[in-house]
């Protein structure tokens, strides 16, 4: 079950980083998909290293090649089967750390788990993988888009450079108009100029994304135990560098008193349900409550950073080490795509598994 | 699948809170197990309402029947069969709620959801389906206890009052010793007075669990969709309330540069491997390390306050209320039980996930 | 997983034969359902020992409690937690049984497997844990019911008493009209013969049951993995003394040529696609094609039987034994509405599957 | 989920008959296993049409290409990407088929379901796939084998020509020194003969392939929805054209009396339990109880005969049609290593199940 996500819409993957390839299989996929290949391609290539001065230098293609469940474009219902080669791997860079497990790396983990690993890049660790994520999400949100349901996500904050605009008076169309994937653009200039310094020091940086889900009808989640909140969770804390997520007030929330962070419910124009704020980010008892979806994820700096770092080798040896290789100086930028990957893949699941909720939907 | 977690260790309940009972079943404990019951007792009565003033007054015994799957007083494999009978249920309380929407309750979604619902008290959404968890996390606790993996969750923080002394230098055996289960009693009496002061005053308070993991062994968590921080982020974040969590550092690492946050690889005293810090909260690549498990969640202040507010009637009526009934001025204290317990349920389930990883296991 | 069945719609059970009680869970029961409660309770007297002369005189009223899942007599889509308690448990019969494995029964292989058992009347190994098979097949009927899709099981052989009228000549409706479960009354009046007669020489007799699913539409199934003949298949292969499974002309296809055994499609008078002949038992390609379902299942004669017999004990001792205690002579007649509910719940299962396979049914 | 199978190790495929290619993941083998790739083509070829003149001429070479999972020829336990490349796909034989539903093929049930097909050569749900499964079923054969678990099927009957050698005096190691892997030489030439005259006739013929699992340890099986034999049924009975599958007597039980089917338990000369008989086939109570498992599956004659038949095309119309294109004239002889693969995928992974079973086992 490891490499497997999703219930209805299910994602399976494969791939190490310096393999022959990666890739996956979409089961569940819906038949009668008219799909939009050059939306895939685009939205790996919002994924892709080695684009701009604020991310590695591993040019990779990502071109994606789908084997099977597509037919004369169409989506069959069956297995898509896809794949994405990898043709730039410089698996040479690596053999120096064939027995050194890198700081705050999986090396160590992935040799005490599996008491092996393929050291090269990272191996099946590598965020490379995301790549496969994105091909899944990418079809999930052509699939929303005929529902009017629409993922944004943007990167909020790099370092201590945060935005300070509410994201209801913000553009989201603007957000990959930078590199950044900021898309308040005076902020955006303040974050890349960061990344840049650090990528001069040889250090990294961390930062935060903030998702907006929008059009997203009530009734998504499936309490108990697969609350939208938690499904949620569960899918992004995969990312690569991921250590924490928060719904609509989030951490903020428990300096609170109840009498100033409860939603009031009000009635619109329309007569129609809606709430006054939307402090729960959108969720109500674990099942979407027809308000926007709010969530917030913080990823820590990348740990390839080239300074000088002491560490251990397999056979025990303490030694220091400075990387070669490509590395980002900040992953954030690069894992917006993937935020809005794995949430689409996740909205479109709890969505097809509402559709059997009532015995009138039957 | 909505009431089933856990793979292998895997809890399946039911329940609504003014129904005849709630329980589950427990599969896949596993067979030989002397189970002590005063021990799953007692960790109930740490989650159970009515027991001191900074907590609701609904006074449930919450005992539990074993119905199935215990033999002897041992576990026979099979599934463990439980109930705990609804005795102090008061439903007359609830009528005047049966069209009514609380604000920030579940109400709402739940009737979009379903079409219809058990108003009384909430129904499936009430906490009170949490002391089936309770149960899982007991037994689970028990058979880590066996492998010298212990859970220990506290208050971290209530409103603004937050534990300012590092875990390493507190007496985690203390956290049950008084009603706010923090251990650092200054902190607690503090919280203690903030809590009556919210009841006093109609009002409700958010707060902040801390759990640390200990003797957890290297080699816990499926990448690449099933990483040991998403099957603890997915877990807790059903909880009531719950909004957010955070691994090690969590979201203070966004604000962080590589060379501030790495953990170094350092060999121990027995020439075994550790990180000279843990900031990444004991959880590499998805995968657990051999160092202590860290994490926190975030809880949003309980959404009845006893002040008037405005809201909705199915009938799209508007009006005020002012809830009567019997609820917990903060929650926080009440959860720690049960973010043992998941954590347990998780880290149990994990544990028996990877004893088929190396073929040299089999 | 062990006690859990379906994948929306979803069984989870428990008990032993001699605990308090055994019950279940079902989960992803569709919102909304009026219950017919006294259908179910009828049901379940279908399956219960102790009604004739050609069972076991057990007499168990098998009063099922319904927990919670259910408000005004209607479903929630919240889980449904059930009980049914063991009242005519007599333990002590048992008690002899404590180190013995009883030839044919499963007390060796769970002894093996768990390391201990419940020997009372054969713990969870026993035939009474299909009485919460029945509960969930039951209301898996009524949903059925209202998609117009009836499945009926009836015995059509006993021993070496077969019914010899094509099932398109039968009427389903008599099949409870009798204590054998077969419509053929002339039929079933020799198998009647034939297991009283086993009663007497303290032997018991094996038999057949045949299952029409009538109104069945086309498109339920999953394959390549989850065929609809799969999940029959591995569902009905649980029932206690099952030993065989085959669909439509079933295992007389191995003997036949194509020219003998294709279907051909053709053209009824409302211009729907139907076939001349229904030889594949309405499925093609791992799916239903809109043609009833027809499938058989074999039972061995029950283990139990009133003449002496060798085995061994825990202790490797060997010694015969002539069982005490209540058993059926034969158990086919019983596993009639056992079949029907396992059947039930899985084509109400692949029914919800099979709601979201196109893009435009979403 | 439709295109996964498996708990712990877990196949997903994807592949039309004549798309780019077929292929899958295995998720869940454990690391550190030395692949032997010779013995995985080997299983293929055994699999593989075109190699003789009982099967169909295409010629496919079924070349497995491993993309990830492995390194310098050990196994991860990351999941194994495989490919194997569709090269002799004649996509233009199948134009005619394009509205045309086949009899007793799965086109007209595939359109009805998904609402288009990909039909060429029968595109998902042609047989073409089951090349994916023997991948696994390889892989599981050889992690079996160094606990020195067996499987080994072969062709019982073929039309109404039949083995009348009882297995424990038949070597199993000369099931593939023939083309219709038969190990009983003189029965082997007779299918043979039957087969041609059928392909001559063009005509196609049905059979039954009968399974041993040698040196099954006891405890295998997960009661109660997931029973070995359920588990066993549920994929064998997703073999393009298997419309049957037993256990043990099968069938011949529902003839029999108690006292002439029970096994007999018996102390063996190193003082082991064994059966005297073993009627159950290795099976009580849904757990393996150390004895052989014997099963027998039953399969159509093939669809696709060389014959005029009546068909229906998608706009309703009426005509005949025979054929072209390359078809088994019977396909059970091919369905050996397929049965085989399925086989040690569930034995595989009911093992890996088993481990966690006793608390004295972790």
């Amino acid at each position: 079950m490891s490499s497997s996500t999703g219930n209805l819409f299910r994602l399976t993957t494969f791939g190490e980083s310096h393999g022959l390839a990666i890739g996956g299989i979409i089961d569940g996929c819906p038949s009668g998909l008219k799909l939009d290949f050059k939306h895939i391609q685009k939205y790996l290539s919002y994924r892709r290293p080695g684009l701009s001065d604020v991310s590695s230098e591993r040019l990779e293609l990502d071109q994606v090649e789908f084997l099977s469940g597509v037919f004369e474009g169409v989506t069959l219902g069956t297995p898509i089967g896809f794949l994405i080669k990898n043709i730039n791997a410089k698996s040479k860079d690596y053999n120096e750390l064939k027995d050194l497990f890198r700081p705050s790396h999986a090396d160590f983990a992935y040799e005490k788990k599996y008491g092996l690993r393929d050291y090269r890049g990272g191996g099946r660790s590598s965020a490379r993988e995301t790549a496969n994520w994105v091909v899944g999400g990418a079809i999930a949100l052509q699939i929303l888009k005929t529902k009017n349901i629409f993922i944004n996500s943007y990167v909020s904050s790099v370092g201590e450079i945060s935005v300070d605009v509410d994201v209801k008076n913000t553009d989201l169309k603007l957000v990959y108009k930078n590199n950044v994937r900021c898309p308040i653009e005076k902020t955006a200039k303040k974050m890349e100029q960061l990344i840049k310094k650090c990528k001069i020091d040889g250090d990294t940086v961390g930062g935060q994304i903030s998702t907006v889900v929008d059009g997203l009808p009530a009734g998504l989640g499936e309490p108990v135990f697969h609350k939208l909140q938690s499904a949620i969770a569960q899918s992004v804390m995969n990312i690569n560098a991921c250590k924490g997520v928060e719904f609509g007030l989030g951490f903020e929330y428990s300096k609170k008193r109840g009498s100033q962070a409860n939603d009031s419910f009000i009635l619109d124009q329309k007569n129609k349900i809606q709430t006054k704020t939307n402090n729960a980010g959108g969720i109500l008892g674990g099942i979407s409550n027809g308000q926007n979806l709010y969530f917030r994820t913080a990823f820590k700096p990348v740990s390839t950073i080239f300074k000088k770092q002491k560490t251990i080798t397999k056979s025990l040896q303490q030694l220091s080490y400075i990387p070669s290789g490509r590395h980002d100086p900040c992953v954030v930028p690069r894992a917006v795509p993937i935020v809005d990957s794995l949430t689409a893949m996740i909205i479109l699941d709890y969505y097809l598994l509402n559709k059997t909720t009532k015995i009138s939907d039957l």
